[in-house]
């Protein structure tokens, strides 16, 4: 029987799932990124803020993979995809597959005002994480070193657009970072003087969770200094500042964490339906309309599930769309027809800061630290999953809980 | 009584020893540097072989110096200094100073082929060690995907130029990543098929140690792989490539670990005498002639002490004249003349891979799995001298013991 040919593109949570779903020598599996690790997004913003080192959340995809002799690993950038032909070419390979998994995510979205691109900060990459770390870091020093207090209070404010996790998550943090590890570090200037706005254009931070948690995320941010801004939308960004509806706030620092769009990949899928961020709007089986071969897995997915669920993009749900296509893959050649994807939620969490966080989840919700602790658990659990990875686990808690000083360093 | 400006400059191992030794309001001190970081430049080698990550061997300044309250931290960079108005001119700032410690260190030297600089890589600072880490991961991806075998060999030969310690532990750790940590990673090359060459002028590795150290030294490299060529001088270096008296290698990673010379900063001092490498011939005192109130320390000084010993540019020698000023300023108009520094000389250690090292001490020469646990005892002791930094040492051994593979990670 002849080995059937899969090809990966994207080694993120779905990517990285899937492959790992092909233990049989009959399949020979291609997973192509265009870097060289898996990274747990969820974190990133503790790398953005100096709480974590970059090595603490990414993983090389060939060490974790090592074990899997029929996948290989390669490093590349994806062209363009011949749905025709079945040919993937790449910057520097034509791959030919049997099968093919889209799995190369998303980036960020500025709803149509692409020109704010270049005024803020996106935070989807490690390199995305590194630039808002240093920028934050020098910010304190060129604080520290000036002479005029305008400056100085300018470059003391932070603002993050996005009430969702990511900029709750960001916000909690940075002010945390102000107002507690950096305290007693500076002479001329207060770090606690810091202003972070968090501007939300809903009615409530974190749209996703019941109405309590998000009242309750408001009211710790706040504790913790931050100034949240509900029903406020972002009306103009330019070089240093940022117009909304009732003010003009100056800041150098403007992190936009309050869209996303699919990899511009998708546009170039000739006849592919995408939805308005350019998801792929994939089958009940999550194959492309017109190629039963060709499927998509995790954020770049816009799918209502068979039970009416819309499936967010988060990790959990693209974890579970890579390995229900491992397994559709598998079953090809029998005579059922595939069965749908469905999206079980496994819940929702946000931390706020080091002591705090919200869950919902099967309907319960938990705050505070109880939560926080949870949080900890199901990482651990997740990480715990990963072969060998009691270490990286141990190593990520110390860091985390001694607020590893040394990702606050700055270097070129 | 008036508070005396202290300033310091740079802040390495010298500058950062001096700074801790005014604990008294009636100094005034400032530490400029033109990072916020202090860099524990002994496992410099450690990150550009992604055995460790900048975070585990670099600290904030300003944290390590926290508690000092009258220790003022700037980062900043030093443009000119103007000895007979007692001034210093940075980028942002001008400060004066009534006693001024230059301690800025020494950059790669070439000597006088500054032209080789453009085709090699230096390792002094974090950036040299983030670049060489890239350059060696990306040898490997573009190996593993290459078809060329001609390219796949040249991709997977490196060259390391200087065989005291730096590149011997350099050299060491390169082959075991090659050998032993990328061994299953990769399913089209062989990593263990690396040619890692270090090339050396004299007739032994290890300069400075003991003959029997240094031939054991060679053996163990060989053993791990590396290609040792003694009494080989470097005739050319050029895009790819090194010509020496007998051979010509080609390589795109030539590291350079065969000289340093002083930061730009000591020429620039008139009347200052300089030896051959820019390092500022001071009195016994540590102070430059005919300046008692300005210093240097660390291995930008050039000193035979009273003992006629040679210092040498290692972190203990720079860390004791830190001290060193550090009480001199304090016994500044008391009757007594000042004392002349000497070197009290601790040893050497050199590392070869994780699992051997040589130790020279007091006459002693202890070499294998015995003198690498003196190496990791010597530096628990030094990190467990700095405040707070039981945390920061586990953190530490924990990655260096499980080859913290996040370190192994290549983006932009």
């Amino acid at each position: 029987m002849k080995q059937k040919r899969v090809l990966i593109l994207g080694g993120g949570f779905a990517g990285l799932a899937c492959a790992k779903g092909f233990p049989e020598e009959r399949f020979a599996v291609t997973l192509v990124d265009r870097w060289n690790h898996h990274l747990f997004q969820p974190l990133l913003y503790q790398v953005a803020t100096g709480g974590l080192a970059m090595t603490d959340i990414a993983q090389p995809l060939r060490s974790i993979l090592s074990d899997y002799k029929n996948v290989t690993t390669l490093m590349d950038e994806v062209r363009s995809i011949d749905l025709d032909a079945r040919q993937v070419h790449l910057k520097d390979h034509v791959l030919d597959y049997d099968y093919l998994v889209i799995a190369v995510g998303v980036k960020t979205g500025y709803f149509g005002h692409d020109d704010w691109a270049a005024h803020t900060l996106g935070l989807k990459s490690l390199d995305d994480a590194m630039v808002i770390r240093k920028k934050v870091l020098l910010a304190f020093e060129k604080a520290e070193s000036s002479d005029d207090p305008q400056e100085t209070a300018r470059l003391m404010t932070m603002i993050i657009v996005g009430g969702g996790p990511t900029g709750v998550e960001m916000a909690g943090s940075l002010a945390e970072l102000a107002r507690q590890v950096l305290k007693g570090d500076f002479r001329r200037i207060d770090p606690s003087l810091t202003k972070v706005h968090l501007i939300e254009g809903g009615p409530k931070l974190l749209p996703s969770f019941p109405g309590a948690l998000s009242d309750y995320t408001r009211a710790r941010l706040e504790k913790l200094g931050v100034t949240v801004h509900l029903n406020t939308h972002v009306k103009e960004v330019g070089a240093g500042y940022v117009v909304t509806e009732d003010l003009r706030i100056e800041s150098d620092i403007i992190i936009w964490a309050a869209g996303v769009e699919a990899s511009g990949l998708t546009r170039t899928l000739a006849g592919v339906p995408l939805d308005r961020a350019g998801r792929i709007q994939v089958q009940p089986d999550l194959s492309l309309p017109g190629h039963p071969e060709v499927f998509a897995a995790g954020d770049l997915v816009a799918l209502t599930d068979t039970k009416g669920v819309r499936v967010p993009g988060v990790s959990p749900a693209a974890i579970q769309m890579g390995h229900f296509i491992a397994k559709a893959i598998h079953h090809e050649g029998m005579t059922l027809p595939r069965t749908p994807f469905t999206y079980f939620d496994k819940g929702s969490m946000a931390t706020i800061g080091r002591s705090a966080a919200v869950v919902s989840f099967a309907g319960m919700q938990i705050r505070g630290m109880l939560a926080w602790l949870m949080w900890l658990f199901v990482h651990l659990l997740f990480l715990m999953g990963m072969r060998n990875r009691l270490s990286v686990f141990l190593h990520w808690v110390w860091s985390y809980l001694t607020w590893q000083r040394g990702a606050r360093i700055i270097q070129p």
